[in-house]
């Protein structure tokens, strides 16, 4: 029947479902309701191949599909910390290692390592597969904020300064054609009202 | 600013949000609500490479991974057919090759190719790759109905026989493992009386 390591396989596949009643802050784009984090990393997922050809040949972009697909699976016990929170960032690091602790270790050892090893290497930031994946993860709620009309940057009253920050990687690092949709959405945005000078 | 390529690539990107609104039969895993098709192929897709080992080691995760976050965009314009909707399944091919048409006609030329061809190969279910998201297409809404306890199958009195034919795939070609899991399922289920004898 079904043995220690399936079932260990199982559980997870079903303790996870629960990414999908974590509520962002983000609209999704007919403005009808919020998102949560599994439709959210479906988006990324998909975007990572949609735009795979701006990013260096050497990419891994399995591993970035990965890696976006779980990213945000420690706010089923962290929650969701909205981008522009300064106080929910305070201990956020904290909260999501014990919660990555939590989730990984239902699966068998060798994929308890490798799915924390992938969760690890996102947030730290560090390698060309991480950074893709937070460009991503920050173009993904600007393109829909835009869509929408504000959207939770209207909500929060976010600047143009706060966009640029949270987006800081992508102006930096990250392709011509990604700094060029940022660039357009807070022009648009700025002239629309939807964010603040 | 934003040429006409990149141009192509953000209105598919946003069209596709779209499927985060077209509603399934499937129960999430707390029974709360039913869940829509991208929140159903993010679980897919993470279940692509959590149970990637039970498969040959020549099967291209990637592809799959790619195929099964992207199947099921046809429904934006075609709707959900419930899997065990006889009549539904009459006009289902012609109503989803006009959507995938329709949808992927929005990407630059080779894109379009690219994302048609992936969701033709998913729909003939002839290679490896195609076959392997098939498995997990089904595999995914049996392991639900049995946590919510019934689910869609309680909802529309369906046989134990209707189940085995909808996994019939896994059945005849899949792994030990994914058979297993579809036999403990359905063995529970008739226990409990979820699903019809």
């Amino acid at each position: 029947m079904i043995n220690d390591r399936l079932k260990k396989q199982l559980d997870f596949m079903i303790e996870i479902d629960k990414v999908k009643e974590i509520i962002r802050m983000t609209y999704i784009a007919s403005g009808n309701r919020r998102e949560n984090d599994a439709e959210h990393s479906w988006h990324l997922a998909v975007m990572t191949f949609l735009f795979s050809e701006y990013i260096d040949d050497d990419v891994d972009i399995t591993k970035v599909m990965k890696m976006v697909l779980i990213h945000d699976l420690v706010e089923i016990y962290a929650g969701d910390t909205f981008a522009f929170d300064e106080k929910g960032y305070e201990d956020k690091e904290e909260r999501e290692r014990n919660a990555a602790e939590k989730l990984f270790s239902i699966l068998p050892e060798d994929q308890y390592k490798e799915f924390k090893g992938l969760w690890e290497e996102f947030e730290e930031c560090q390698t060309k597969e991480a950074k893709y994946g937070a460009m991503l993860d920050r173009l993904q709620p600007l393109v829909l904020n835009y869509v929408v009309g504000g959207g939770s940057w209207k909500d929060n009253n976010i600047s143009a300064e706060q966009v640029y920050k949270r987006n800081e990687i992508t102006l930096k690092e990250g392709p011509e054609e990604f700094k060029e949709i940022i660039n357009f959405v807070v022009n648009e945005c700025l002239e629309k009202g939807y964010i603040k000078k």
